[in-house]
């Protein structure tokens, strides 16, 4: 395969020959704080393209559109190309991560209600939090897109949390990146998986996310295998 | 003098024969990153309380009410008793201090209209940056006021930076504090001083504030000095 365009932390991105279309790969390979641990963890990329697909999928049949074409192999989907917006958009149902340790709330604690916060995609910096001041400023986004984000967050989050207690899950907070496409629409981007949101069993609390690999608890692809066969995907033999 | 009711950083609050004021008693002592750097600099407490003195009556005549009543001596003044509202509530007219470091933006850069941010005020957690939802899902303010403490940081911004221009000053930042009196009226409380403010000579950029002391940058004292000679208070002789 030719170079990609873009490699990230967990994916490559690379053209097709169609120039509004991109072929996304899974890696297998996970880090977190920002880069500081990280890991190679065979299946990753497999479980994650796959849990991405449906996510994407689900969310289409509830009228939510992403960038999301189809999944053409074990580890690669054909994504629209979008400019990526670049803000992480996390909404929080419960108090977990980031965000107990900065404000002093317990671990599990159920929020009043969901939470949106905006964060700065900029590795060097850390990817700071900021404020609807901050990104007019930095011109990242207009108050208008930032609105959007922020109402198409929040519809993403009743749908998938829905989904996620029907299959006994509790959709804990979650992380969203959107895009601009060819004529001007926000769509969602990135992924949706284990690796961009908290889920807890609902009977146990268990986690079954990337917090098993932050925090050592166990196996991350025993985790996200659950996820997947929870939601239908097929199971790896 | 009795035991104070509080003390914090740079002050002491005693009770009065007055249920509804307070003393408050300026310190002589520094202290920056959250305590980490502190020293003990003869003068200080005198010069933040004839320059906080100053400031709260140049507002008072445009119409700013706070908490301050008279200052009663060299270091002590009084004050309404109000229950502090625990944010601190930041406007910045330039990039500097931690928001240049967190946004990654070239200290002295002039922002495009002044930006409002709101801190935790919670010494344990370093004073996080706060959004407004977070500031609702803590209960440490309602939304409406919440909106009140940024409109009046805003007119205060307008009266102290043109007050400031007209000494060859330019007001970088600053940091508020409010309360709510016995009534429930929302009164600008704390201080305003070059510990609470960026101050540069508007001629050559010159620090007259506190970071003189964070960045060891010359005589703190000089520095507060030249800001309470160009506001007309009292030399020190």
């Amino acid at each position: 395969m030719k170079n990609p365009l873009y490699e990230g932390k967990a994916k490559r991105i690379y053209a097709t020959d169609d120039e509004q279309i991109v072929l996304v790969e899974y890696k297998d390979s996970a880090t977190a704080y920002n880069g500081q641990k990280k890991a190679d963890i065979t299946g990753k990329g497999r479980l994650n393209n796959e849990i991405t697909s449906l996510l994407f999928l689900k969310l289409k049949e509830q009228g939510i559109e992403s960038h999301f074409i189809e999944r053409i192999s074990e580890t690669e989907q054909l994504v629209k190309k979008v400019s990526i917006i670049p803000l992480e958009v996390v909404v929080r149902n419960v108090a977990a991560g980031s965000f107990s340790k900065r404000l002093g709330v317990e671990e599990g604690r159920d929020l009043s209600g969901p939470i949106v916060e905006y964060y700065l995609k900029n590795d060097e910096l850390g990817d700071p939090l900021v404020t609807i001041d901050h990104i007019l400023e930095l011109q990242v986004a207009t108050a208008q897109e930032a609105a959007i984000l922020r109402e198409k967050a929040l519809q993403i989050n009743t749908v998938l949390s829905s989904f996620f207690n029907d299959l006994g899950i509790r959709l804990i907070d979650f992380k969203l990146e959107f895009g601009t496409d060819a004529d001007g629409n926000i769509l969602l981007a990135d992924e949706i998986s284990p690796d961009t949101c908290r889920l807890w069993d609902k009977e146990t609390n268990e986690k079954l996310d990337k917090d098993v690999f932050r925090r050592d608890l166990g196996s991350l692809t025993d985790a996200y295998e659950n996820i997947l066969t929870r939601l239908g995907g097929h199971q790896h033999v």
